[in-house]
């Protein structure tokens, strides 16, 4: 059986770590940034050594295609090499950069496959240079409208349209990925489940739902001296029984994620009593029936709780998604390809959106997890190790392979 | 009996209230700026116009002195003409301006004192511009040092004795009060207590002990989507669980007073699980023992809530005052005078810091308090009513007199 080759793929990763590094040993590459663009190119060339047929889309997103045997549609690999402003070398990298170590590889060993073998870089996964995340991904599968895409602006009101005609990776329309038998798409965990439980490969069957809200709970602020306690209405005191509440509630669902993360008070000063608090709650499951129930029982909370401490509670949603199921066929694969190599496994979940998320809604598809030390990722110092790296990729290319040899 | 002015002490309430006007009516009159010299220069020719010999000490708090028949220490009135900077109107102004009302009505009707009459207007009571607050009392009673208060720096660096200097109001340390045989102070209540209880007048027993904290919990960041609730130490699940213990601790003795004013999260971001918390703690109770114990409580839920969400609590005390007990004879005539005037009062204690305070350690102290409309201070909209004023200067000058007269 061919076998990846580890050092080679550890060369190529760290020449992409080389392109954008932090003085932490991190990595900040923008979407669409000069710094992007420099590691396209790097790409690109990499793609053309391996004699791929490149061709770039409307959305900037760069596709490497290898034949198969048939003129079917293709096993489609990929991810994205953009980062966070201080992000790590390895989250989106991983899964393009393993696509390109499984061609060199059939290419090394001349393997031919039935079906036509595709890598894609998509743009603007990371969604921080430009809002919302997956741009490119959401784009090509028509989930955002093309005008919508163009028009998002970063911070110093520079649009994705203009930073993708400025870096020269402006493509066609007709360039975009057109049908497509499966999509696999591997990824660091950014949890700590695999560490934790000592194993090597996460067989990812789907994306966990989610919604995000901003709750404004107004109150009535006064001195902390002469304001007696019965005539308060703390805003964060409200806040604080409404937060232990919900956690009690999400603990009756193991599966249940429950976060606040934000969180700003009015006037935010030592002998004030806050008047205004807005946070934010990040809830999501797999399943969409119990995330909406949870939410259901948070309305009740909130308006519970609003009572006693007679403040006024505002519940603004911000972002809603469904859970995502992979395809089931594939996530076997996967899990079958990981027993033949004796690599230890979990079926599990993604908490995090990932372009494989849109990938789903236009053709199969399933990621495969590598642990995540410390569980920790879009940090400087975000690491996975190379054995795991290795184990990956071979499952990637075992997968690919199977997948590109099934009519 | 001599009535005081309503409609003059209005008038000069007026003139005090155009020197640092702001758009919504308040007053921004920092200390020691150039703003509180206009305000200074008015209030001094107004002493020399009644009379009174105007000295100024080290502090720069200002001295008008009426003479007695005897020569005794004297009765001092007073209390602050800075104001926050987007303050009000009333404040200590309302106790500065009451106590030159007084001595114009003693003036008017030729009245004379066995002892000696003072008025301070005592510089940077507020701590706005250099903290702590109440600078010019505690310096001139010796409770802070004097070079201390003179290398207090503003935000840009400009030192209490500079701006001092400056404004030109760096007097003799001999001009401070060496002795007196009482101190009274009219002050606005800054809280909703005789409002809420329709009274006219609060006889202040004294000023609650207070204990401010700084806690900060340390728990593990992560993203909110893949870390599981058992993997996480979620710094702000066990803050709020902190705060809900103690507010329930709290509940048990109706006269303590909770209050978190400040918080932070880091990273404070919708998806990343907070890995640190800092908040503050403002705890006051008129027994210091009570304080305490509550304290001791609050050890042992910060210690216990820390153990069950993996997080470490780190407790810094930032400032901590003991309960003031007034001058209960003082008291006594305040609410005596109260009685024969027919006004509604009750004693009380205040929550917040005045003077009076470090005035209380040199002197037999006690204040008087008139109602803050909607229980507000410190705020450009705070209101005093002017019957209520009157009322409140009324029982000033009657409790004045009786302790000018007493040997």
């Amino acid at each position: 059986m061919a076998q990846i080759n580890l050092e080679r793929f550890l060369d190529t990763l760290q020449k992409s770590a080389n392109i954008g590094k932090t003085a932490n040993g991190g990595l900040n590459r923008l979407a669409l940034t000069a710094t992007d663009k420099e590691m396209r190119d790097l790409f690109v060339s990499w793609l053309k050594a391996e004699n791929l047929a490149v061709r770039i889309d409307d959305f900037g997103n760069i596709y490497g295609r290898r034949e198969g045997k048939a003129d079917l549609p293709p096993i489609v690999m990929g991810s994205h090499l953009d980062t966070q402003p201080k992000g790590g070398r390895f989250d989106g990298i991983l899964g393009v950069l393993s696509g390109l170590e499984v061609i060199r590889t059939l290419n090394e060993h001349n393997i031919e496959t039935m079906r036509p073998i595709e890598i894609i870089n998509f743009t603007n996964e990371e969604g921080a240079r430009f809002e919302p995340p997956l741009l490119g991904s959401g784009g090509m599968t028509e989930i955002f409208d093309k005008t919508y895409v163009y028009e998002r602006e970063d911070k110093n009101g520079i649009t994705f349209g203009d930073a993708l005609t400025t870096i020269g990776y402006c493509g066609e329309k007709s360039q975009r990925l057109q049908e497509a038998a499966a999509y696999v798409e591997l990824h660091i965990e950014q949890g700590p489940v695999l560490e934790v439980e000592e194993l090597q490969i996460g067989a990812v069957e789907g994306i966990l739902g989610m919604s995000w809200f901003e709750i404004t709970i107004s109150g009535k602020g006064g001195h902390a001296g002469p304001t007696p306690m019965h005539l308060r209405a703390d805003a964060l005191l409200a806040t604080t029984e409404i937060i232990q509440k919900l956690y009690k509630t999400s603990q009756a669902d193991s599966d249940l994620l429950f976060t606040c993360g934000r969180m700003s008070l009015t006037p935010n000063i030592v002998n004030c009593i806050p008047d205004e608090v807005v946070f934010t709650i990040d809830v999501r499951h797999k399943n969409d029936q119990n995330r909406s129930n949870f939410i259901k029982e948070m309305r009740k909370i909130m308006e519970h709780v609003s009572k006693t401490h007679q403040v006024h509670a505002e519940i603004s949603l911000l972002w809603e998604e469904n859970t995502t199921n992979f395809d089931k066929e594939i996530v076997d694969i996967i899990a079958s390809k990981a027993d033949e190599a004796n690599y230890t496994h979990k079926k599990l979940y993604s908490g995090a959106g990932h372009d494989a998320m849109y990938m789903n809604r236009i053709c199969p598809t399933a990621m495969i997890f590598i642990p995540s030390i410390g569980g920790i990722s879009h940090v400087e110092h975000e690491l996975s190790l190379d054995e795991d790296m290795e184990k990956g990729i071979h499952i990637l290319m075992q997968t690919t392979l199977e997948l590109a040899n099934k009519s």
